[in-house]
């Protein structure tokens, strides 16, 4: 159905075949012997080279044949003389879908900055490096439905508007149908909910894992992949108001089974991606190098390939968080006072302290567990010596903390005690607090911020470059 | 990675092989020279029975084995004698992971409503039925990422959050982070929304559409899968707040391709549930048969089998919404004035009109295209008579319209007009509108609500039922 695409065209098509293609032209270039127009569909992050006879059509065709114009050509393949490609199409038939006026199309064949780009993000897709990030995210996304299905997992829809907060913390959307301006009142002048759509106050979700953990106490094995939303007014390059995590949740996984489970899954996905996206991670393999040619060597990141091998190829570390704390301590940095930020038993790692550990000190892929109560939230099953809880942290070169996840409270004396410290109401958990009620089980889960995982895989530096319409303080536009 | 699933302990085990169980208690039964114990994890609407002896355990231990309750079995697998099985567990050690006390546990082995399961959503999951459309739910959602990625599709996530309405009209949810008891007011004393945390007026996306048109016309295939919402207050088995919807779009289909893809699509998807849920569709099938014995012959449904095959084995009939009025005007139920609603060129079908066309007229699934200009969206591409448009419905028997899509409106000058008759501001659409001036294609797409999918699927009547955890007027628990 539709167009035979560029890129089967490029990998199967037989020299002398006649051809139809449909695509937009990326650069067209004159010379005395012939017109050369580079056609892209999407398809691919190659070009197809379309080629014309100089007089086999008129100027006012020619001349409407710009960048960012789209065509249907009809023509023959025939091998390519030119370098870079093997087949080209003899050009029959060309007819013009829609123009592009060079003087007002902002997508010129030039270098664009990506804030630039950002303010067009309806069209930039149309660029190689857009086109090549959407391209590999959609792999993405394909391989953990396919990996989670392959391995007997159910994908939960988990609600979006919700009435509960699951992490005790997050800032979050108020949803509501309340006129704002007139909002019903309540006897005591405050605004009365009861009239709100869904007759209390609603929010958007910040993680699916509580009605997640409901799926697995009965079908084992769930998992989500949806939207989860923050509030928080942080503009930097790791935070988005919207994004879409992948939550795990598994019945009888205790935490060593959940770091197997990570482990694989995250592996699973990259070399997916190493397998079906070459052609576009070596583009931006290439476009990296180019940016950071200005930076001391120092500073350079990984080369994509070698970054994306060193997760694949190497088995994960294991250690607590104790341990870790260990080996920061006695560490160079530490000791130098390099660290931005300090260390010492009970202090949230930062994002320096994460990477030491998986560059410098272990040179691979690290998870760390059994973190202190006191900086994980209320759900982590509580260990026995009842200062640390069953959490884990799988940390990655250059990000650091890529997953993050727990085996789950499960008696139903403890995980209340913990809410109430947290000062969360019983009452608005009650079914939550019910499933250690009835037929509770060990279970365990982990969440992985998708974009994260596409910015790794993709080497972009902004979170907003590797989600079509970016969500951020002061921007909801398309 | 986790215990090995019920579901594949019953299709490949071999007999005498040890084996550890992890699972819920379905039921217990005691007999005078056995105990029966049925176990459920959810991977199989088929439970494993565990057989122990009378004595074997304490009875300290067998009272804590009740409905409800999880278990770890440990035993060996020998040939059932009774029927319904050919596999048994015979059990050698018993661990008990949780209790569901019978005074309190809700679901004891009894008919319940599906009314009181709704309130008990965080339950229902672990009940025959609701197990069985969960998994269906999963088979259809890794179908459809599986057709759209075999086929050349990218997953294209469009944004929740939106600042515009997709389809000009619908009622929506607000989204806002300002504090609603007290706002931030401008000079005229309104709400100042350059306030809010996006710098303007925002809300939930009904549609993905738009967004969609943008990967399209550039990357050629996409489509989208994830939740949309709507706030009409509205209290009927059809209609959800918060649904999940599939919206493909594609560059260089017209009408007649894009209805090719929507009866590719929808037929491969039904077919694979059909080869993956054999079990549960059975199981449903009976539980649909069983509900529907008080019924007098005529009002009961086709069995879901036949239903099913009745969409996978018909070409779908093709045909004009003004051919559709003539057969309808002429049709027996309309001279007896049988109809509820008038017909007429120009109403918009009910779904009594669509359903006399699908299950009496043609007995077969049908595609009405071409329906009046007034009646559809604004960015459906005129047909040259200037009356209807290229727009598409599929119909299918029970439900009536379950895809509805159109060739959109291409040209830049005709959309404008269309914008501004019905009101939208085009400022608030520039970055759509600027697709028809770069590079514009022809390009076609279609919407199928997930939810109604699974619901003509499982023949589930309430379409609260096929959801995990439903929102509707004044319900959002879990």
């Amino acid at each position: 159905m539709g167009p035979v695409q560029i890129k089967q065209l490029l990998q199967s098509a037989e020299i002398g075949q006649p051809v139809e293609i449909k695509a937009w032209v990326r650069t067209k270039r004159e010379s005395k012997n012939a017109i050369f127009i580079a056609l892209n569909d999407g398809s691919t992050i190659h070009n197809i080279q379309a080629v014309a006879e100089p007089g086999q059509f008129s100027d006012s065709i020619i001349r409407l044949i710009t960048t960012g114009s789209c065509l249907k050509v009809t023509g023959i393949l025939v091998e390519s003389l030119g370098s870079g490609q093997s087949v080209e199409v003899k050009i029959q038939e060309i007819h013009i879908y829609g123009t592009a006026d060079p003087e007002q199309y902002p997508l010129q064949p030039k270098k664009h900055s990506l804030e630039f780009l950002r303010e067009i993000a309806h069209l930039r897709p149309r660029t190689n490096t857009f086109s090549a990030i959407l391209r590999i995210r959609h792999a993405l996304a394909f391989a953990v439905h396919k990996y989670y299905n392959d391995n007997g997992f159910f994908y939960l829809h988990t609600p979006i508007i919700t009435a509960s907060d699951a992490e005790g913390a997050g800032e979050m959307f108020r949803v509501t149908s309340l006129d704002m301006e007139n909002p019903p009142r309540d006897e005591s002048g405050q605004i009365d909910y009861k009239e709100d759509f869904f007759g209390r106050e609603t929010n958007l979700t910040v993680s699916g894992q509580l009605e997640g953990e409901l799926g697995a106490l009965a079908l084992s094995k769930i998992y989500t992949f949806g939207p989860t939303f923050r509030a928080e007014n942080s503009n930097t390059t790791r935070h988005l108001a919207e994004f879409w995590m992948i939550e795990p949740e598994m019945a009888f996984f205790e935490l060593e089974d959940n770091m197997n489970l990570a482990e694989d899954f995250v592996k699973y996905v990259i070399r997916y991606a190493l397998e079906h996206c070459a052609d576009d991670l070596d583009f931006l393999e290439k476009r990296q190098a180019d940016e950071e040619k200005s930076k001391p060597q120092n500073d350079r990141s990984m080369p994509l390939s070698e970054k994306l091998r060193f997760v694949v190829d190497n088995p994960f570390e294991r250690l607590t968080y104790t341990e870790a704390i260990d080996i920061l301590v006695r560490s160079k940095p530490h000791k130098e006072k390099k660290f931005q930020y300090h260390v010492e038993w009970g202090v949230d790692l930062q994002s320096e302290h994460e990477r030491y550990l998986v560059e410098k000190h272990f040179k691979k892929p690290v998870i760390l567990t059994n973190y202190p109560r006191a900086i994980k939230s209320f759900y982590m099953k509580l260990d026995e010596d009842g200062k640390t809880v069953r959490a884990m942290d799988v940390l990655f070169p250059g990000i650091g903390e890529i997953i993050g996840g727990s085996q789950r409270e499960d008696n139903y004396d403890k995980l209340l005690e913990r809410v109430h410290e947290i000062g969360i109401e019983p009452e608005n958990l009650w079914w939550y607090l019910e499933t250690r009620k009835f037929g509770t089980a060990p279970h365990s889960g982990f969440g992985l911020g998708f974009e994260r995982l596409v910015q790794f895989v993709t080497g972009m530096g902004n979170i907003r470059d590797v989600i079509p319409f970016p969500r951020y303080p002061k921007s909801a536009e398309f």
